[in-house]
């Protein structure tokens, strides 16, 4: 399993694939930066008039929600139109999930176009299951991700999503599969937009491997959790762990990552 | 006073304040960052449908008008709206204030609805009560602070809103008093969003002290000063400033701030 | 020839001039760091109330259309007719040009308005010039410099503007004159926003010497190219690069300049 993720990786720097973001605007330049380091090349756009145009010649599509408005929602419709109708693969990232009935409906209306892949924090996933009973607390988690696999399992089956719940442990969900990944250290969670970073690689992912949402998803939270924890051993702190993380993503060697790999089935 | 502001820091790590930004785009990423590095947990949101409901789950709400449009104003009354009704603090940025017309009216329409805090730099202190007699260049001050300290008075008395005037010095005026902060270093000028952080930082401190107002703008510019005082020794130039400034923002230890803070009565 | 483009470098670190971006969201604060590195004052507006007035008060003015809509189009607009009636000179960027029709019919809509200097990789100078043969990938450009060199003569003879080629090499055309530049490194690649932060730089020496765009171009390019390189070797990483880039912007002596610069005549 682990020589596999790491061929995905490979995957990943040989193809170069373009992944299309309509994303938030606090994470467009570390999440850009991050799609290049693994290898993949970014672009960003929203303009309703190229929606269907930029979609075309995208590998994969991420949408992430986190300073949503009006005219994004629109954006983000017409984007999921397109890559539904030409069979592009989309993630969706449902950030702040929970913390106001706008985000709410949005998420609802996005989640009937059926995303490939779903990744969130654990009070993410719970609300956009309509499970949570703690109030999110903004975009940050309250919960752990063992509390919201049987939310991620519903999502599955309702959607037909693979469901990532992203923490200190992450969670994958789907293809009648559950993979745990234990990677990672605390102190990304210091690091604004680690979680949409996440997604974003997810997109780079599964844009290499469109039938294949379940082990992308695996493979971009495995690439994520790896390289942030050997950043972290290098850093003195938030922004220096967010340097060190970058520059590990595009150095990273397989002898490294199937060291620090640790990916297991979840009970 | 050094003790009790080091109280205050403290508090702030300890209650990690959930503060909604309505901000600039240029700044977004660093200020979330800051945040998130003095312990605090950042929210970025705009969409008109969910600005109650996100002030209603914040601590404190920020306004920095640097990249403002007719939509983002919008925004901002909704949300300084919300505020006042709940009885939730907020602080203004008036980035760029005297640069254009626009900015200008839109900050009086602000203004009135009675800030807690303002934070500017001289220039755009001077330009907000109507006396600046040299053209303001953009967003830069071409003003020393001391400058600024009858323009500040005039505020506050109009306002009732603390006003924090930083620059190579940096003083706070209101509720009868004034406090000189003489930390900091220039080099913090060539670093982007450094006056936008320190509001960001602002908010956070006047979560955890709603009826402070004063102190929480002390403490802030405190904090801010002694962190890039102790990045700039460690820095060769504006980037690694900005990356030792967030590393220390994290570390920063009760020991090293009080050996380095200089907080002084004015005059 | 080389110490004429340092005394370019002098004049941007004594003058500080007010450079006016409407640029997109990626890019804003790496931008904004690398226009006060190199000793320049950035401003970022968009709000249409005021762009006739920040274009007033600025040197120079630098449209990037990464992430345009319909309500930035129109800023773009309004804000080159005001330097065009005010003698402003302004840059170019056309990013993503050929990825998709409505970026291709803003871009002609731009050009017809003269642009003083354009600035971007071979992929997009060639759709700007509607000599692409092949599809473009987003915003990376799958071209090499020297491909566009006939497009970049088209524009220039069309239009008036000095066009500027980057890539791994550099290419300057205008003015009866093509030069050559031969400095950076490929890691820059993996940093994005690079091409956006070379366009930025272009209005800040364009702005110390609004009547000679080409040599504002050669300067602003050599520059880049310089610290770039200087930067790479001594990062292990992309984002190691970008901070020792802006740390160099700072940091720069003649010395180090003159020794690393290769310009030539090209052929």
């Amino acid at each position: 399993m682990k020589e596999q993720i790491w061929t995905q990786i490979e995957a990943v720097r040989q193809q170069s694939p373009l992944v299309h973001s309509i994303t938030n605007y606090v994470v467009m330049n570390n999440t850009a930066n991050a799609l290049l380091a693994v290898g993949a090349s970014p672009i960003m756009a929203h303009a309703h008039p190229e929606m269907a145009d930029m979609v075309s010649i995208a590998g994969a599509l991420v949408i992430n929600i986190g300073t949503l408005d009006e005219y994004w929602v629109k954006s983000m419709m017409l984007a999921i139109e397109q890559a539904n109708v030409s069979g592009k693969p989309w993630v969706l990232d449902p950030v702040g999930a929970g913390a106001t009935l706008y985000r709410d409906e949005v998420l609802q209306q996005i989640l009937v176009q059926k995303p490939s892949i779903i990744r969130g924090n654990a009070s993410e996933i719970l609300a956009l299951a309509n499970k949570n009973t703690t109030q999110t607390k903004g975009v940050d988690s309250t919960n752990a991700s063992t509390d919201a696999v049987l939310a991620a399992k519903q999502l599955n089956e309702e959607f037909g999503s693979v469901v990532c719940i992203s923490g200190a442990i992450d969670i994958i969900v789907g293809q009648g599969k559950i993979i745990k990944l234990s990677n990672g250290h605390p102190l990304m969670a210091k690091v604004t937009g680690m979680g949409c970073t996440a997604t974003a690689l997810t997109g780079a992912f599964v844009a290499v491997n469109p039938h294949g949402q379940f082990w992308a998803s695996v493979s971009a939270m495995a690439l994520m959790g790896v390289a942030g924890q050997i950043a972290a051993n290098l850093a003195k702190g938030p922004a220096s762990l967010q340097l060190h993380f970058l520059d590990t993503l595009y150095q990273l060697t397989q002898q490294d990552f199937l060291q620090y790999i640790q990916v297991d089935e979840y009970e």
